[in-house]
């Protein structure tokens, strides 16, 4: 059956249809494809030509003859082009250049201070961004940068909506700030749905529903539900730190609130509860040094940290029934206790059917979680369907 | 542009995609249609032949003339079928009969009880359901029938998961029960998730981000996020009533833990503490008399409930962020003071940017909440565009 020239181009999402099937990473013959598409097998030719014009899909050999000429099989080519993730946190920030498939390929970090502004964190993003992708590639096509910052962020349009630590930044166009300098397609969330993004594509992609938590110097978590991040109304969604916890009414929050999550087993309070009892801690670092030499003190506080965020979480567990719970950021990188903790209060509180097979794990992608999980979030809207069909990125 | 027959039958979802354009209950042109579903023009009159030919579609009248012969335009028809809605509660059950569009033609309730076990249950609905839908009309076209249940239900299979009030239920295949007596197709969900759709269908089609809570004997809830009912990995969501309130430790629950919500403000236990107080309540009915009648010790104990209720629900705003927070349920239903006492504590202990849209209010669909949301899951799967442009249903 022919196509016509006009139904090429009117058709919705056919190319971007193809190259959605083989972005699993497997190799295929065009029969196989025009079954999994529903597509005729003239049009899979003709778009499989278009992927290969556009290097998106390679040959990748011939299939097992079934009597004649063996038929020839394509995959998706994850190095068509590169992305940057950008992982930006209150004190620190790392970047990194992924191919299509999420794989890191070059990564810089440094300290830095997130009240400096966004012309200056951003033209660091860009000037670094664009000197990282070139030492991967002389040739470097870099087709997006996602961006994970520490606070609410209007999906939509990119802009932080009154970040409570991140002064000069209410209402900046970031994308805007992105698009000039680096990159054509830009794409920013709150760091910790990047970091549930970046667990998720890396450790549980085949799971569909997952509470990401970080917990660090804050706490907070990121939704995946029918597998796809969920950030509420407002890009609020996963606010943990300020939920109240029961047995901590007098826990005063630096939100004007008592008893919020962070203030009783957020990194400044666990900090705060060792120098009370004469332990010289002040970083997670420290923390994680005192934990893994045994401190018996270092150990009881961050189990009962992790008991008080078992707390909060039970009701996740209640509201959510997620399969996974995944427990990230520097204090849950300070081994077993926290995450022991946690599993204490869940398996306790909430109800058997909801904690059957749930998974209380820590987290695997660890420092590179919102690295990965920004490069990912870009990686999705320029290999959307739509995009693809409509190449204003990739030609 | 010529369409071959083998396209016609080959181009997912046309038929269908037409009949989701009309079926916001607008009528429209075929140039119109061609233009929202991207079809060509051919196609669309093509689809609206086979939409006119299973009645699906009706003619309605001329769009106003820009020069020539004025084009003819094409409504969806909501009486081209009818479906049955069920909100089976333990206690109660409601039958409605509605069109296609969801709106009630006829009710039938009877007070019954969930323990006489699912062969009882169900065959009432198929008797009363069947005599319903033939009081609307003699050649009555039953297409689907939506079913509440009050216990965790496995969605993809209608099988009640170990219902706590259910006895005989657990794993019982009711989708079958039904199909095989009343109508071709049957979904069926837990209950309070069928009233947020219910609900959410009634008064909020247009926001995303919705919460309902029922508060009767149990507290439940179900969760609208980014438009969809979320069920969680095993269709636990929304699990509210078994939430730990902050304050409340020592209250002992139906569940075996303590200082659960429903311990604390469900029916039973908003009864037994106005009997402490030598006041003779039994019923949600009582009490909503009691209330109305202004007897303050009613006003203070429902107003406790609804602070208790409201710890638990500033969790769930921070969590989700949603727009909307239904209030439904019997003791909801006891006037403004449940819901006030939940406002006070939500606005109080939430973050600004979470409730700074955030809307409170009771419910618009009242005690049709559950029925209205039963009918609309089964119309959502018999009209889903697989379902149209795969007529085993409606032919």
């Amino acid at each position: 059956m022919a196509t016509t020239l006009t139904e090429t181009f009117t058709q919705p999402g056919s190319a971007g249809a193809v190259l959605a099937v083989l972005r699993d990473g497997r190799a295929r013959t065009r029969s196989e494809l025009a079954t999994l598409t529903g597509l005729s097998r003239a049009t899979v030719r003709q778009r499989i030509d278009t992927l290969l014009a556009r290097q998106l899909v390679t040959p990748a050999g011939d299939a097992a003859s079934t009597g004649g000429r063996p038929p020839s099989q394509f995959a998706f080519n994850p190095s068509a082009g590169l992305v940057l993730g950008a992982d930006i946190g209150a004190t620190h920030a790392l970047l990194a250049v992924t191919d299509l498939a999420g794989q890191v390929l070059a990564e810089e970090q440094r300290t830095h201070d997130i009240a400096d502004g966004p012309e200056a964190v951003l033209s660091w993003v860009v000037d670094s961004g664009r000197r990282l992708a070139d030492s991967v590639s002389a040739e470097a096509n870099l087709l997006g940068v996602g961006m994970g910052l520490p606070g609410p962020i209007e999906h939509s349009t990119g802009r932080p909506i009154s970040p409570p630590i991140m002064p000069g930044w209410d209402g900046y166009d970031v994308i805007g700030h992105l698009t000039d300098g680096l990159a054509p397609v830009a794409v920013v969330d709150n760091d910790v749905n990047v970091m549930a993004l970046g667990e998720h594509f890396t450790a549980w992609s085949d799971v569909d529903h997952l509470v990401y938590v970080k917990v660090g110097t804050g706490i907070g978590s990121g939704i995946i539900s029918d597998g796809e991040l969920r950030r509420g109304a407002q890009g609020a969604a996963g606010d943990l730190g300020h939920v109240a916890v029961p047995h901590a009414v007098d826990a005063l929050c630096r939100c004007g609130n008592t008893g919020c999550l962070e203030a009783v087993a957020g990194g400044g309070a666990v900090v705060a509860r060792l120098r009370d009892k004469g332990i010289d801690a002040h970083t997670s670092t420290d923390l994680v040094a005192l934990s893994k030499g045994g401190s018996v003190e270092v150990v009881h506080v961050l189990r009962e940290a992790g008991r008080d965020i078992g707390e909060v979480l039970a009701t996740v567990v209640s509201m959510l029934n997620p399969s996974v719970i995944v427990l990230g950021g520097a204090l849950a990188a300070a081994g077993e206790h926290l995450l022991a903790g946690v599993r204490e209060v869940v398996y306790r509180r909430s109800l058997p059917l909801a904690t059957q097979h749930l998974r209380i794990v820590p987290s695997a992608a660890g420092r590179h979680a919102g690295v990965i999980g920004a490069a990912v979030m870009v990686i999705e809207r320029v290999l959307a369907p739509d995009a693809v069909d409509r190449p204003l990125v990739l030609d």
